[in-house]
């Protein structure tokens, strides 16, 4: 019997509406959510990732501002422009889009983000409060995981979930916030890795298996139990003559295989990609009622 | 047949000979390391730490200040107090005795010190970039861990570790440690919790298990596989009539039924405390060679 399929797409909408009717209640009061979106250099996909996340805002209501900086742009030109929105009162959140030029110092420009506009969690001070337990902005990708579980009807809490992948950006800040006394979370966390003697073995016996290592369709059917919950974060081109273009988008998940054995799965795409922006949004309006103390 | 006993006050002296020497090499080109204390109102187990700690310092060649307030002391006279250390020139490191007086907010005096004087790890810019996988001062008991570990040839790569505890202090920041592709670590961490359904079951499976759940005697030799490897971080009071004062210290572990079934086990006392001490010179060391330019 194939697996249920827990559509990203489906849910991430049901917050965007929800969203949606927050901002306008905020829109009334004259108070407009903003998110300043950096964008350096001349990556396409960039360009693209902050393309759908300024649509995204237009959807819901939340004013976006999309500053572009051409590839020779120097270390000092990009903390000025960081300064200025970390003043601007039109500017709840900055998101810098990754990756910077190389010549550049992502981390330092990361750090020079005020923590209370930081909206996608990578602040150290964010990441700090997260990992003590206290509240601070989640980096959205892990966010939007937890989400996606607990509105699919897969909450976490006590069951055996295992992460494959330690990355900084998804497998160590979701583990973190799996492991939580929370009501999204309470889970009981393994990470595997590289380092990991047999993936098997602990995917076999996991309730859930979050996939975000990074190589195309690595986890196959014969690696989890039958009924288990899998929720895929990878995205991996590959090559397709069949496709246009000669290339297509994977997961880390092998689906077809995994289809048969699962009980849930998430598709690629369609999956934890919208999630990630609906919860950019979330944590935009959550920096904008915070500023206006409104929390 | 017994387990082999790791004495973590062995490997600690083997540690302070070592700072030791570094700092006369230190004090010979006229640097001298120093570490603040904080001691607030009038916790006897606080102000035991505190001595114990400072006493350290001096067997190393360490600078020691000890600063004691008393339990009126306010939380303006803490946050300035804090602010003279962060700016005190024969002070690398500063550490604030857990817990304060009520009336006082630990979160943000700990977000007053210097992240560079850190030397407890507890400052969320440490804490976030620990998490990044990036340098920082990491939280002594967990530190203290990776040492025991490694200086006791059970080092964690590669292996199943189970963590009993999501603890802010030790199991949280332990199991990021843990996780990270580092000579001293690289293992497959799973943290258990009040919410994990089947404790044992984990335990079992495990190639290490570290009790910091702050549980007497929890971990029973039924619970763990032969030849493990168990390390002990608790601390707890018991009542025992056959003892001077009619109590005495465990761990979270129940030291003979698991010395029969384990490989290796730490004592309680003897085991994680001393580490954990010579952590916090380690770490007093780091911050003093930073600040002097010397790494």
């Amino acid at each position: 019997m194939p697996a249920e399929i827990i559509s990203g797409k489906k849910i991430s909408e049901e917050i965007k509406a929800e969203i949606k009717s927050e901002v306008s209640i905020l829109r009334a009061r004259g108070i407009i959510p903003g998110l300043a979106a950096v964008l350096a250099g001349d990556n396409p996909a960039s360009a693209l990732y902050v393309k759908m996340k300024a649509k995204a805002c237009e959807e819901v209501g939340i004013y976006s501002d999309v500053i572009a900086k051409d590839r020779s742009c120097g270390q000092s030109e990009i903390l000025d422009l960081i300064d200025e929105l970390n003043a601007r009162d039109d500017i709840d959140g900055i998101l810098v889009q990754s990756p910077l030029p190389d010549h550049l110092d992502e981390a330092a420009v990361t750090f020079e983000i005020d923590p209370g506009k930081d909206v996608d969690g990578l602040h150290p001070v964010n990441a700090g409060l997260l990992l003590a337990g206290r509240p601070a902005f989640e980096p959205a990708t892990p966010l939007g995981i937890l989400e996606l579980l607990d509105r699919s009807g897969h909450n976490p809490g006590g069951k055996s979930v295992v992460i494959l992948g330690r990355g900084r950006l998804v497998g160590r800040p979701l583990a973190v916030m799996l492991a939580h006394k929370s009501s999204k979370a309470n889970a009981t966390v393994t990470v595997c890795h590289t380092g990991t003697k047999d993936i098997a073995w602990h995917t076999r016996n996991a309730d859930i298996v979050i996939a975000a290592m990074g190589k195309a369709r690595f986890l196959t059917g014969d690696m989890i139990r039958p009924g288990a919950v899998v929720i895929d974060v990878g995205t991996n081109q590959i090559d397709d003559p069949a496709h246009l273009r000669g290339k297509r988008v994977v997961g880390d998940v092998d689906f077809e295989s995994v289809n048969e054995v699962a009980g849930a799965l998430t598709p690629v795409p369609g999956g934890v990609g919208p999630m990630t922006i609906a919860s950019l949004l979330q944590n935009t309006l959550k920096a904008c009622r915070r500023r206006h103390n409104l929390d």
